[in-house]
């Protein structure tokens, strides 16, 4: 007893200590700390948002995706930029399939006719508008070829609980083509979920309710979709594999073998197109049967209606499919002591047309950044690890460039990467960061030495302000990882451990993906003076530069526990909800409820008795968590500072496995491509994110079996990790 | 210990012979309980459909407001009719104040222009569509004239709500033109506060996503409202008193006293009227500011901005203020053995145009059950109480005609009336019933011997299914009643127990108020079959016949304990929760939260420092409760049935008076017409209800003086109530 009190009593002398030390960065001693601090504040002072407005009117000047003229262009700029900059760059070219679209043809057949324009129209104010055929036309990269006809049936979003409700109402989408609103999940869902449920073909559209007239006014009087806006996008099937379809888990070289297109499961099953409002209206007023529920209807002045038919409708789709080069350029900075610790950062550079905000608002910033690292360096204040800058190509159509690259040099990576920094577009407003719980608190401590460049105040305090303001805790969260960007090869596949980063929230618009991503619509409504820009350069280049000079490699295993037991806590309570509402659901059968409640007049089917939920053994990922507790705790007692310095080094070395630990070789059920078990692009969410996937999935699709293996599964990577951490604190004793 | 033991006993004894009792009905013994379920079982057989059929099509055969020639007739019809059943009944007339509109103008005047059609098209399929000039105009009753023109803003609802989010906006509506939605709150409210907020003009307009095609298909395909539909409706200050204008708190007699109209205080502020989408949408359009907040945002094919301005109207009303007959029929059977206990049940035959639905639906359906009633007293089953049937003219500007016919009789009837039925229309669906919570027991026993036409269970049980699918509860409850129909001069203002009811639910459309709510609407989309018009008689009737020939009054006071002790606790919770906001806001306030959180470039203004919520002392309510559950439960404990028959007829005579110790002669604040202490319509919400509304509606606008001071009023209100029922008591023993 006495013991323990005096224990927790220097554990709290020291935090206080700690805490109140003037010059104290988490990773630095206080020595060193001051030293960054001075470089960081010189780093500050030379960036430049005149370069980020320049370089984007260079880049965003003309289409740009994988394979174009102007793209390989911007890439040989890039890396001659880099160059200039005291960089050793290079282009790694892939060779990937990009499909393009030479036959487009959506028609309503009956009982009226239509024929779906698919043409964005040019604006006043913004002759990038105005390009022409060399705009890339409305498509959905890596649907399938294809011709069929039939009716229509309005879907919703396209989601799973959308399948639910058309069940109830005994609508089946069989030999039917789909029409589904985007959003509400990940693009690519929605064909995914249209084939499996037997739909023939899949028409998404942009409604304006959610992304038009109904969120404010339209391009180009505001920054919002029009009703000829149409958003582009790839619905390859990237929560099986993202990347080169033919390639799975590995470069797609010149000479890779490759798959036969015909066999490659990340292609659609069946025809998609992606439409505007203006398109979509007749379609949907031609529809009968049911009036859709009242959380399915959109801002058309219509009554929206589920089908199917009498609608019907002709989709003709075909694709030029080809090899086309895929330029990533990667830019390497050389660490003055420890060359073989590289701390990476990436953005995208090819967009879907000119994409002066998807992507080139975040590369322009990550290229000011680097810029101002090189001047730093030039300047003899080189960084002690390796830095590796890099501009990915094809990430629109499907993460391509960066997972080849990743999946090429994966054995490389995972013994020398330290952590990936991703940006990917940038705008006006509040910092938010996802990424590997262990690096939140070095993030947090960035966020607070960052000024925001409307408020003056950090943008850690801004964004814990809105979060306070909006009923959130008060301090600096990671959100996890789902997929959307470069960072899932690095963190779900090959176990890096990494961030992703941008400003928001004040920048909202409908230009995502059409033509109206231009420069005058980013500088009209994006963030004008490119203050942001440098926030962003700021706040990614002074993570960069910690974790490139930090004595020890700032992760914190603390705010990393709080973060996963509270996921396992998500899902313990989310069983026992879905324990009590199937509880609930059988009573209700019981009295006959729902079909008393329902109106005789309307074909309600009449629901099923569900199957009762299992109570489950959680016990094991408990144990686990509760001895990693123990484990952190004797870590964070340790004064890291005072380790000599051979037994820094060796800790360093080790930290750089830890979130190695989190993943496994197996992968997920389905999908052995994503390795890591706490984080993961849902399989039925597409981009968003499922912590502790393997687990949680299970028992969100109540399969109890595999909820059971996967439980098992997770406790030995969690107890991986814990042994990981316990040789670690037994090697530095 | 062992006493207390042995009463619970007992009572569980009680208890369940008493529920187990075949014949068992609340306020009946054994032998009378039998009886009177063989004359309700006769009363059921001899409803028939064919007659609410035949005459909802000749009493809506034509527009028939009050003061016109065929709403007079249909008054004469209904006396008629009823001294054809055997009842003597009479015409009763009150002459009251009833604006006509003479002139109607609205146009856009700026930046375009635009002309409000201002009138409803026929349409195919329903010639009571195309009777042109006989049709009533679309206007808002007690619209004070008005020639005005100014600015316009959008307002949403125009509900309290709404202008602190355009306070928060720094948007005043001072000299402009208010627009609001049609819905969340009853008409009048949002004249009333526009004028509160400095407005000098009205505009309501019925939005196409609560009521037009975002609900369904428009009449004709459909039964939703389509973009020439207008809702008629009055918006007299009712909350402040109903009825005649122009003589408050006593009948409108030929020769009454009354007020001037300039000095009416009922008569709105500014000018108002009500317009279709089709009129709304250019007004809208042309406005610009700041884009509504998205829960403002409706279904036009537009970007909702608030304005003020850019667009400019100019509004133009003026009425033919003059004094027009309002026909009451007041039908009555006298009873045989307490011909001074009136049972009485009413529902209004004046319309806004055909009424169709509302009233006439629910007027037949008291006619054939008034029918049915008479057709058993001739053949000797009269009931021993009296009944008195009403149809009330003039419910549709401001409830009129029952407000005069209460206030002229009022002493009569608070002497005599055990309860007043009321019913207003009907449709297809599940029962809904509101009413004095001491009536609760009685209507749940009720609504378990009526079946459902559709489903062949009890309308209790079906009804009590939908609330459990929906996640309520497991019993059948009585709303508590605000205001928007006949009962309210009734239960506000003379403190008698009262009751409202109807079916609904599978009934929706968009005909209220409008020319389309006809004959054919209401044989398409209401209750095709008349099946739930004699469901509502079966209700309706059975109520009204236990109530006439119980031996004790069927009160339940342990019921009413539990509802309205509920009301407190949600009144303290409520309490409870302001003041943790206040707290919150303020805490935010200190570091400058809502200000680091908005937009710098949007205007919000920076909001202000609250002050806190101070405990108050709820002691007096909760000890007065306290006793009253005393009381209830000695009450609870007499065997009711085997007093002897003096003591029932002096217990019936006291139980009578119950529901008036619920109410204060000195009215609630700022209203003394509205006397009663547990229920009242909103000051701020119109039709919907505040329970114990002195505490509440003090508490709601912060003013913690009259908060306590209602908090004593009230204890002394239940207090009366609870020396009333321990007078029953001990006068039984």
């Amino acid at each position: 007893m006495k013991m323990k009190y005096s224990f927790t009593l220097l554990l709290l002398i020291f935090v206080f200590a700690f805490g109140n030390a003037q010059n104290s960065i988490l990773g630095f001693s206080e020595k060193s700390a001051a030293e960054q601090q001075k470089l960081e504040k010189s780093f500050e002072e030379k960036l430049d948002a005149t370069n980020i407005d320049n370089w984007m009117q260079k880049m965003a000047a003309e289409p740009h995706w994988v394979g174009t003229k102007f793209g390989e262009e911007n890439a040989k700029w890039i890396r001659d930029q880099f160059k200039s900059w005291g960089y050793d760059a290079k282009i790694e070219t892939y060779q990937i399939l990009f499909p393009y679209p030479i036959e487009r043809e959506l028609e309503l057949i009956g009982p009226t006719t239509y024929k779906a324009k698919l043409t964005a129209v040019p604006v006043e104010g913004d002759s990038f508008t105005s390009q022409g055929d060399a705009l890339l036309p409305s498509y959905n990269a890596f649907s399938k070829d294809g011709d069929v006809e039939g009716e229509l049936v309005f879907v919703n979003y396209g989601i799973p609980k959308d399948y639910e409700e058309l069940e109830k109402l005994g609508i089946s989408v069989k030999g039917k083509i789909v029409i589904a609103k985007y959003q509400g999940s990940w693009r690519g869902i929605k064909p995914k979920l249209a084939a499996e449920n037997g739909a023939i073909g899949c028409i998404i559209y942009s409604d304006p309710q959610d992304d038009g007239y109904g969120q404010g006014d339209v391009y180009p009087e505001g920054a919002f979709k029009n009703k000829t806006g149409v958003q582009r996008g790839s619905v390859m099937d990237m929560p099986t594999y993202p990347g080169d379809v033919l390639t799975p888990g590995y470069g797609a070289t010149k000479d890779a073998k490759r798959l036969d297109r015909e066999e490659a499961p990340t292609i659609t099953k069946i025809p998609v197109l992606p439409i505007s409002y203006e398109d979509a209206q007749p379609l949907l007023a031609a529809l009968d049967g049911p009036v859709a529920p009242e959380s399915w209807r959109g801002g058309l002045p219509i009554t929206y209606h589920i089908g199917p038919g009498p609608a019907k409708v002709h989709l003709k789709l075909k694709f030029d499919w080809k090899l086309v080069p895929a330029h990533n350029v990667i830019a390497t900075m050389k660490g003055t002591e420890f060359p073989d610790q590289w701390v990476m950062r990436g953005n995208h550079h090819d967009a879907w047309v000119h994409g002066a905000n998807d992507p080139i608002s975040g590369m322009v910033a990550l290229m000011e950044e680097a810029r101002a690292v090189g001047e730093l360096a030039k300047k003899g204040q080189k960084p002690k690890r390796t830095l590796v800058y890099c501009a990915w190509d094809a990430e629109e159509p499907g993460l391509i460039g960066s997972t080849e690259w990743v999946e090429d040099h994966k054995k490389e990576l995972q013994e020398k990467v330290v952590a990936y920094i991703n940006t990917d577009g940038n705008g006006r407003g509040f910092l938010g960061v996802g990424g590997s719980h262990s690096l939140q608190a070095m993030v947090s401590e960035v966020a607070g030495d960052v000024t925001d460049p409307q408020t003056n105040v950090s943008v850690k305090e801004r964004r814990i302000a809105r979060d306070l303001v909006n009923g959130g805790g008060d301090s600096f969260e990671l959100y996890a990882l789902g997929s959307g960007s470069d960072y899932t090869p690095f963190i779900q596949h090959a176990g890096i451990a990494s961030l992703n980063l941008g400003f928001g929230g004040e920048n909202s618009g409908g230009e995502y993906h059409t033509i109206y991503d231009t420069y005058p619509h980013y500088k009209r409504f994006k963030d004008p003076e490119f203050a942001y820009g440098v926030a962003l350069a700021n706040t990614a280049g002074r993570i960069t530069l910690r974790l490139a000079n930090a004595d020890i490699i700032p992760l914190d295993f603390d705010q990393w526990y709080k973060t996963v037991s509270g996921y396992l806590d998500e899902i313990m309570e989310e069983t026992s909800k879905m324990r009590s509402s199937v509880e609930k659901h059988n009573k209700l059968m019981d009295r006959n409820a729902f079909e008393l409640a329902s109106d005789p007049r309307e074909n309600i089917k009449k629901p099923e008795r569900e199957e009762p939920v299992p109570y489950l053994d959680f016990s094991p990922l408990q144990n686990v968590l509760s001895d990693l507790k123990t484990t952190i705790e004797q870590y964070d007692m340790i004064r890291l500072n005072e380790l000599p310095e051979a037994k820094k080094n060796m800790l360093n070395t080790m930290l750089m496995d830890a979130e190695k630990t989190l993943t496994s070789e197996k992968g997920l059920p389905r999908r052995p491509w994503f390795k890591h078990q706490i984080y993961a692009p849902g399989f039925y969410t597409g981009y968003g994110v499922k912590t502790l996937p393997g687990v949680r999935e299970a028992v969100e699709q109540k399969n109890w079996t595999e909820a059971k293996e996967q439980i098992n599964i997770l406790s030995e990577t969690l107890s991986n990790f814990n042994s990981h951490l316990k040789k670690i604190v037994s090697s530095l004793k």
